[in-house]
């Protein structure tokens, strides 16, 4: 068990909880450990859970009808995870999400987080918010497959996910800038 | 001014007001009318407002360094349409919003959906939900660049704006799907 600091700083980010609100949501927060390369979800299967990464890092990605996997996105510490069609109508996931490293994630399932916004309004000004900046990075993130170069996204990750290049596999940080290992290690040594 | 009813009944889809809150919100609602090609927002500005379209069509685009044009998304009755990053935080835009056809909006600035949180805090759960259909909306989208086709894409796009492809030109549904009009027109015959 890891302690839930982490996940109590990232809610006063955007909401203040007083001592019994705070107590609420840690009883109703789960833990779980995952090994690296462990499934978290596998597309088909519902999206239960609401995930925190405490530590290590997950990613979300896509298996397209060639069985291709696309990355599309990296969260390590102190980022959600979710696939957020599956888990907010409670439908069958179309993206799945593994461990990239060990990591000890804390979740809320459907019943526990819908308890919660009722229980706590103001949780839903966190999710609202926390939804917010996903649907920009999302949005800024498909922008950038429209009209940026390979190198500029690349240069865009490495300011997205500060220090996360060293801990993930080339093939990896391709997958999510859709090139090749072998485009990418041409860029990493031209830049 | 045209009846507030499209938006009553779209805050209706997932909070529930009584007379009091519906007035209120009522109270805070503005409306402009906006000719075909007008700018809403323009990228560099702050996006000071959210809109609800209650008649015609915008479209969200991105220019470029280039000076192309990059269509995002359309949004014709019934749909919202934001900067969602440049409003959430009050910082320049990075999107262009102009109108398709000539449209009449619903919307609400900044310090006034400040206000309603405030006041009818139901509201953070209608905008959190939004936002959630918003961000499902871009990661599909996202996801479909990089592993669909563009024929694949086109059909996408018919299904997710029915009767839309009749009042758009070409150009616009081309740059949506990030080809080139003869490709489109090419694709259309084929189909």
């Amino acid at each position: 068990m890891i302690s839930s600091k982490l996940i109590m700083s990232n809610f006063a980010m955007h909401i203040s909880l007083d001592t019994r609100e705070a107590a609420y949501v840690q009883s109703l927060l789960q833990q779980r450990k995952v090994k690296k390369n462990e499934q978290v979800l596998s597309s088909g299967e519902k999206c239960r859970n609401i995930y925190f990464v405490g530590e290590g890092c997950l990613r979300i990605y896509h298996t397209d009808q060639l069985g291709n996997e696309h990355n599309i996105s990296f969260c390590s510490e102190n980022w959600w995870a979710v696939d957020m069609s599956s888990f907010s109508r409670q439908i069958p996931a179309f993206y799945s999400i593994s461990a990239l490293e060990e990591s000890t994630l804390f979740y809320l399932d459907y019943p526990k987080l819908e308890e919660l916004y009722e229980q706590v309004p103001k949780f839903e000004r966190f999710f609202r918010i926390l939804t917010q900046n996903g649907f920009n990075l999302y949005q800024q993130r498909f922008t950038s497959s429209l009209s940026k170069t390979a190198e500029e996204r690349y240069l865009q990750f490495q300011k997205q996910y500060p220090k996360l290049e060293q801990r993930i596999a080339q093939k990896h940080i391709a997958s999510y800038l859709g090139i090749t290992p072998v485009f990418l290690s041409r860029l990493r040594k031209r830049i």
